[in-house]
């Protein structure tokens, strides 16, 4: 018997998925990536100079290092030619962080949570990643489609942060919303139309876990996304011209959840 | 009699800084030059398709374009090759803006600004430069030395705020910090080592004119800039790990200045 179309297509992307590799590069990233026991590794190429400089990592990793000459580093690895990678690159698989439940639910961090509905740069989505640890956040969750994949572009902008704060990528926002909500977090999604200040929706907040939903700049949240939302709220912007860059955005909201109530 | 060495060099600095021009690219920052009646334009270089795109601006700017092939673009205009110019350059001079008592005294926005220990990286001060915008601050102010020049990548991350929002280059920050003392502004620096919270103090300053102070990521404050502050704060972070990025600092800085008291 044939195997149905569907299946086909499912057994295509988890093998798809299985295969999926990750070059991280530069300095920073390549040691996080080496000192981090949950990340899988596959290969590192290295300078003799970036070697020196990695010198413990590698060890700690216990991976062989492969050493090439800086004049012939590109053509070894496949990074884009405007990657900052200091000579040094590392063959990554993707972080397993777990399902939305075991990650928001009993996870590290405070009950605070990070939705991307559709945020597709690379800089902002790393920059996201590294407010959101430092704001305690427990996850940083995004759609597996329309979404900035783990790369080494934004490992390098999350400064360390990708090894350490979760990012999931779930099959459907909404549906991830839902779960959310059902787990008692209050969902707020930052819609520069809203009624509400994002400060007036926190106050009545009390000590609820809350879910910060940010879309992309330009066409914002979706439709369903907005729906989903149990407030649509705003930033207040005395300017009264322009808005926030989403990474300035999330910073912002994170920081009014952590302070609520102070 | 010949003139002294002091004299020589002033009159260098003062030619030097007359004939600064700066090339704008991208559309949306070439098109806000094109706008902005207080720019001074020199020479306007674009492709058939960005000339078809710009046309009202163009037109309004008074400037005749030159049209270049596309593929010859990068030979006409001194751009880094990794600028995304959509086929569409602006020189310009920078813009002048006036003293700092003039803007910050009396300019246009609520009495906040924003001051940048040696911030060099371009895409933060444009960062900041547009959510100083959208806050609605008099200026950002920035040594004229080692900070990011205005150049077309800072533009083009300060998504059009580098033509309305003030970006003042001082000679000396601590000058500029006590003259700022002396309007009435409270100096509030950021230091990840501070007791204090930024809400906090600035609980404390009531409907004051609010200075923000901030430092590169690294090094931070310069110790004269830390002792010429009148209070350092932290950002609290419940994460207990990392710093945020310099440009997410300052628009949590300015949120939170923003809204203190309501």
């Amino acid at each position: 018997m044939k195997k149905p179309t569907w299946v086909i297509d499912k057994e295509r992307a988890k093998r798809a998925a299985a295969a999926e590799t990750v070059w991280m590069f530069g300095l920073h990233a390549v040691r996080d990536a080496l000192l981090n026991p949950a990340r899988e590794r596959l290969q590192l190429v290295v300078t003799k100079n970036a070697a020196d400089k990695l010198g413990d990592a590698i060890l700690k990793s216990g991976l062989q290092p492969e050493i090439v000459d800086p004049r012939k580093f590109d053509s070894y690895v496949p990074l884009s030619p405007d990657s900052v990678h200091q000579g040094a690159a590392l063959e990554v698989k993707p972080l397993q962080w777990g399902s939305v439940e075991e990650v928001c639910l009993s996870g590290a961090g405070a009950p605070l949570v990070v939705l991307l509905d559709r945020v597709t740069d690379p800089h902002n989505v790393g920059a996201i990643l590294r407010s959101a640890e430092v704001f305690g956040a427990r996850a940083v969750i995004a759609p597996l489609r329309h979404s900035a994949p783990e790369t080494g572009a934004l490992a390098k902008t999350a400064s360390g942060a990708l090894e350490r704060q979760p990012y999931l990528r779930v099959t459907n926002l909404s549906d991830a919303m839902v779960e959310l909500r059902d787990m008692g977090f209050v969902l707020i999604g930052l819609d520069g139309a809203a009624e509400m200040t994002l400060g007036e929706k926190l106050a009545t907040t009390g000590s609820r876990p809350v879910a910060i939903v940010l879309g992309a700049e330009g066409p914002g949240l979706r439709e369903k996304t907005r729906e989903t939302c149990d407030a649509l709220v705003k930033i207040p912007f005395p300017g009264g011209f322009g808005s926030l860059n989403v990474s300035n955005a999330a910073a912002v909201a994170l920081y009014a959840a952590v302070t609520r109530g102070a």
